[in-house]
């Protein structure tokens, strides 16, 4: 599903524009993270977001906000009714919240992130109000204060449409249900830093990798655009264009520090 | 306007959160940007925002997209009917987006964001449309590519409302005519460097305005927490708690690479 090869092809655009080099050798695709997973991914990982709400005057309103998220991946955030948010909360509970990828490299447009739309409510019980004001502490550790203003109001996100947009080519939506579903990546958190130190010290390794694994036999570099528990995502650079391609991991990560291994092993089955 | 040293006391919180330690030496306020001003400066120095526009069913959807600005600061977007937000701005032409300051040091809310409220429309003749197109291929090269597809349009912000947050206690509005009129701040583009900088070299510097400057006689150790074209925000330990105060420069920079002598200036002043 998350296989990055081109741009949709129902753009109004000239064909030329949207055309990638094929590989040269015939390869499975690789399994990628659902879109449902690459939400859960997103939302876990980050901690400001923002905020789309009604207006008093009918003016979709965006505004910052930090968020936690409770155990199904349910927004939690906290805000004051000094704010225009959240006055507009309390007027119309209808509303969504963006969550981008923090550290972009490259075209903005070609990086992660999801919209969650829905309805915003209050805690049901005693229950959930501590678990979102933690989740919500876990963000934003001055919430512990802003949580005793009585100015501020602690507002979950029922989730009723999910729509994730991970780069070009790379989009869909998810049912609330499978975002609910979806596990966390493990390796979410260490995957920005994986990238770098895939790209500075292991360029080889990648472009092995592209080229055994990828089918992009006459590939003359690579790099690493993306990584998740089940592989990593590639631009190869080829004398007849640059390709975008993935190569899935023999087993997918369960651990934080996964990916470490993962790649060795994918460059050892490269190179074998 | 802009200067930091308390919460809005209208928050419904116990005092004593909202109290901070008074310098023991009075000084003259220091100058700072208007709200017009920093909202400039945020939307000058941003290339990605996010998007408030109306869903069909009554939803306000949040979403990212890249930006760019016309000479008086009007955003310009460029958007795909086949994204929900393009198709939502050709039924509803009211909206918002919100630009966040890209590099966040310490707590997120309390870093810089601006929220430009009013309606979208399109380029007015071929000068406006040329003129947008270019603001926008500076923010995303890519926007020359998509700016041929057809199902892509450009749309400008004909801004109503300014809402600016440039962190706690630090908000304020702004009418559309002064933001409109706001200069960019030619240091802007410095600033997070020329803080780094000053903050992982200049410590001792720092201490001294904050002794000698802004009345801090009792500090203990000051960073750096904003930079602008009228002078320094800082963070200051005492004996008392922590203190937020500001030091403004002789002379407003004018040029790109302004904040090295102006806090030189500084300097050197602290220290006769």
């Amino acid at each position: 599903m998350t296989q990055a090869t081109a741009f949709p092809t129902d753009h109004v655009a000239p064909a030329e524009a949207l055309r990638f080099p094929d590989p040269l050798r015939p390869v499975e695709p690789a399994r990628g993270r659902t879109a449902a997973e690459e939400a859960r991914a997103l939302v876990q990982v980050n901690t400001v977001a923002t905020l789309a709400t009604l207006s008093e005057d009918g003016t979709p309103w965006a505004s910052l906000v930090t968020y936690g998220a409770l155990a199904d991946g349910s927004p939690v955030i906290l805000v004051s009714t000094l704010a225009e948010h959240g006055r507009n909360l309390t007027r119309e509970h209808r509303g969504s919240i963006s969550v981008a990828q923090a550290e972009i490299i490259g075209d903005p447009l070609d990086s992660g992130r999801v919209t969650l739309a829905g309805v915003w409510r209050e805690a049901r019980d005693d229950e959930e109000r501590a678990a979102g004001q933690a989740a919500i502490e876990t963000a934003s550790p001055a919430a512990a204060m802003y949580g005793r203003f009585g100015d501020f109001t602690l507002w979950i996100l029922d989730v009723e449409r999910v729509r994730w947009v991970g780069g070009f080519g790379r989009m869909d939506s998810a049912t609330p249900e499978s975002y609910a579903a979806a596990a966390p990546d493990p390796v979410a958190p260490s995957a920005a830093f994986a990238i770098r130190h895939l790209n500075a010290d292991h360029a080889d390794a990648l472009l092995d990798i592209a080229r055994a694994l990828a089918g992009y036999t006459d590939a003359t570099a690579a790099t690493c655009s993306r990584a998740d528990r089940y592989g990593i995502d590639l631009t190869v650079a080829t004398p007849r264009g640059t390709a975008y391609t993935r190569a899935g991991f023999a087993q997918a990560c369960t651990t934080p520090d996964g990916l470490r291994a993962a790649t060795v092993e994918l460059t050892k089955r490269a190179r074998a």
